[in-house]
């Protein structure tokens, strides 16, 4: 819903040149709020009204606008305009902007911005995706041990503006190896203390990122550690950056996508659903739905070798999608379960006994209800009472073999240092699709032949 | 992985009672990593070293543990001691401890509290579970506007010991109400004026969550403002308490999962894999398998209706399984996507059309090379090249049906106010089985009749 409030309002602005209403526009209301209150303009009038604000704030309200509109502008306006913008945006943000832009643009904003930001940009661009270093941001506060809490909070003061927002205190030494953090809360209950130092306070036990660790393993310690923020060092304890909660969301929410998306078979998007290129999409979805094609296959050469049976008992071949259905969604409804419960570690590996124990009872409660109602409809299609006791036996077997399926397959995965997202529901579905047809003949086999 | 490299040394310095030394590996290492290598021990074991822990530091060792351990201590531990340990924990972490305590425990505890906490927390337990009072803390840095940025550090300081950690300074009037926030870079760089009150400087348009809003929409303002922490006010605007970055995290991993859980068919947990009820889990699986179960049955009688059909073409029973299942696949893959690109926002009910078109293009793509592969099989075993064509024409139709009902069911649910990712799987499943079914029947029929 874009929020059409002040569009008449902003155009006429724009059309007689006013600019103290459109400097008072921009400070006024937050940044998130000003930046909702122009969705509705075009890119060319956004830009313009943006010329208006203080650098640092022109960034921190572009920062709102949806990436794809960040980038046309960033393309299409003037370099000098686009380069003054870039400076002022935080370096995680920029960096990934840049990864966004065409070659050209980025070659005509680089040689405007000052060496620093250059240098880097550089640096942070070097980092590999989905790294600790890709999702780090290089403003950090740091100082050495000697201040005391006041004359700590003053340098600070003066620096303030480089700073996004000061999450901890990083001490280092002349070296930049990190050695210790201060919280705010350390910093502020000290500030009437005029001898202990940032070195006396100082938590040196610090849980750091290494700079090429994964990013869903550093996600993993910010939440456990309930950090606002976790520094980013090199092999020898170098003090490279800071990854910020609001980046750890990003990843946490990534992560999750990733996962329902493994769950129903589609390899990860790694995109916008609406931007990514039809001919990606399909392979992405093509691969998996191959090879679960093939898993399906299967079922037709079972179904053929059993051509006698079926022919015999011509009202077998009803219950077929039902039967397949019914394993399938079981195996799914587990395998589903146990996975969510690993990434959220509620399960571990270790925990296979008792999630096996667990399983029994509950496949069988499941599976003893749906045979029961199975059993009903099968007395009112199958010629005798005895035959339609095939549809329950079937179906108490198949569920319970599809949810211990469905459960094993995900830890077996994960010890084996397999994605169990990945694996395990194409897997479970090809499996339990084959058995279901087995078992079912079979057990017609045992009761009527 | 228990963490074991300290255990005889710990467990010698209980049985010693060497005070001192548990004192210091109490201050060491961080809280966290203090938790970790205590993991290994009996609780009664735990709970004595805890005992040698300053109050503050130990409730924040404490806070580390797995919930069940705590309340398992809390439960068996003198009240006196388990009273200190609760007065010491964070306002909102120590109501959700309570709610997982017997009855009988809090009756035990609550009286020893000073009377400021137990009104706290008569206070927080009040506010239903999901909304944002129930997530919030009530440790928030509040201030009048005539201080000064000194004033206030100042006066901060001699609070902090209460305060878990400083996000923003919220000022508020003299009757409670939010009057606007200051962040600590805007204090922090206004160190040094002596004139500049927090009024001055403070953030008028502060994005705040309602006491009874819903905790998706909380976390969702949270991520879109990048904020450390969101004041929760009532309608009055009276300032109640904050809710912190670490909350929001944990909402947005518990909606994804409900997600994915919804996704596989399952009613959401709400509670642990590993700890729900065996018959609360098979409630919440059966319920959508019997739905399922019932959609499946349409399929019986569809094919019992098509019964010269198959016994005039008896191969075409063969691939039934892998018709449903292409077509259950391709439209589980639609749905998911629209429903994770819904969730993360990138989808939007009025991108339909697009969705849809998109969607067109990809389907054909998919069933146009599954019905090639599946002709070449079919060639191998249906009675002529003719007759084989059946099964790529009814795969082209069926995955394409699955694919577009995939699509469109979720963003319809949306539009009618129901949750798409528990409406959609099962819905799409069942249209697409029992359209497989007729689809396929009925290609039969046109090319062999």
């Amino acid at each position: 819903m874009v929020n059409t409030l002040f569009l008449p309002e902003l155009r006429e602005m724009l059309q007689l040149g006013q600019e103290t209403d459109l400097r008072e526009f921009c400070v006024t209301l937050n940044p998130g709020r000003t930046a909702e209150f122009m969705e509705g303009l075009e890119d060319a009038e956004v830009w313009a009204v943006l010329q208006h604000a203080e650098p640092y704030r022109r960034a921190e309200i572009f920062g709102y606008f949806e990436e794809n509109r960040k980038l046309k502008m960033l393309t299409r306006e003037p370099a000098e305009q686009a380069a003054a913008l870039v400076e002022e945006i935080p370096p995680d943000d920029r960096v990934d902007l840049i990864h966004g832009l065409p070659a050209e643009t980025v070659a005509n904003i680089l040689p405007l911005l000052p060496a620093i930001d250059r240098r880097d940009i550089e640096r942070l661009r070097s980092y590999v995706e989905g790294t600790a270093g890709s999702l780090m941001t290089t403003d950090v506060a740091k100082l050495a041990e000697r201040f005391t809490a006041r004359e700590a909070l003053e340098e600070l003061g003066r620096r303030a503006s480089d700073l996004e927002t000061i999450y901890y205190l990083y001490v280092v030494d002349d070296n930049n190896l990190l050695r210790g953090i201060v919280s705010a809360r350390q910093l502020v209950s000290a500030i009437s203390n005029t001898t202990k130092t940032l070195g006396d306070m100082m938590e040196t036990d610090v849980v750091v990122a290494l700079v090429n660790e994964d990013q869903e393993s550093v996600a993993g310690k910010v939440e456990r550690f309930n950090l606002l923020a976790i520094p980013v060092v090199d092999s020898g304890r170098q003090l490279l950056g800071i990854i910020t909660h609001d980046d750890v969301i990003d990843v946490v929410r990534e992560e999750l996508t990733e996962d329902a998306q493994r769950i129903a078979a589609v390899a990860p998007l790694e995109d916008d659903f609406l931007r990514i290129g039809l001919f990606k999409l399909s392979y992405k979805r093509g691969i998996w739905l191959t090879i679960l094609f093939f898993a399906a296959l299967l079922t037709a050469f079972a179904l053929r070798a059993y051509e006698d049976e079926l022919e015999a008992f011509a009202w077998l071949v009803w219950f077929i999608p039902l039967i397949i259905s019914a394993g399938g969604n079981s195996g799914s409804q587990s395998a589903t379960l146990v996975i969510t419960a690993m990434t959220g570690g509620e399960v571990k590996n270790s925990d296979l006994p008792r999630v096996l124990s667990r399983e029994f009872v509950v496949s069988l409660l499941l599976g003893g209800f749906l045979a029961l109602i199975g059993f009903l409809v099968a007395l009112a299609i199958a010629p005798t009472a005895w035959a339609a006791l095939v549809i329950p036996c079937t179906l108490l077997s198949v569920i319970f073999c599809g949810c211990m399926c469905g459960v094993t397959l995900p830890i077996l995965f994960k010890r084996m240092g397999l994605d169990p997202a990945l694996m395990s529901n194409p897997f479970v579905a090809g499996i339990v699709d084959i058995l279901g047809i087995v078992i079912y003949i079979n057990v017609a086999r045992v009761l009527l032949g």
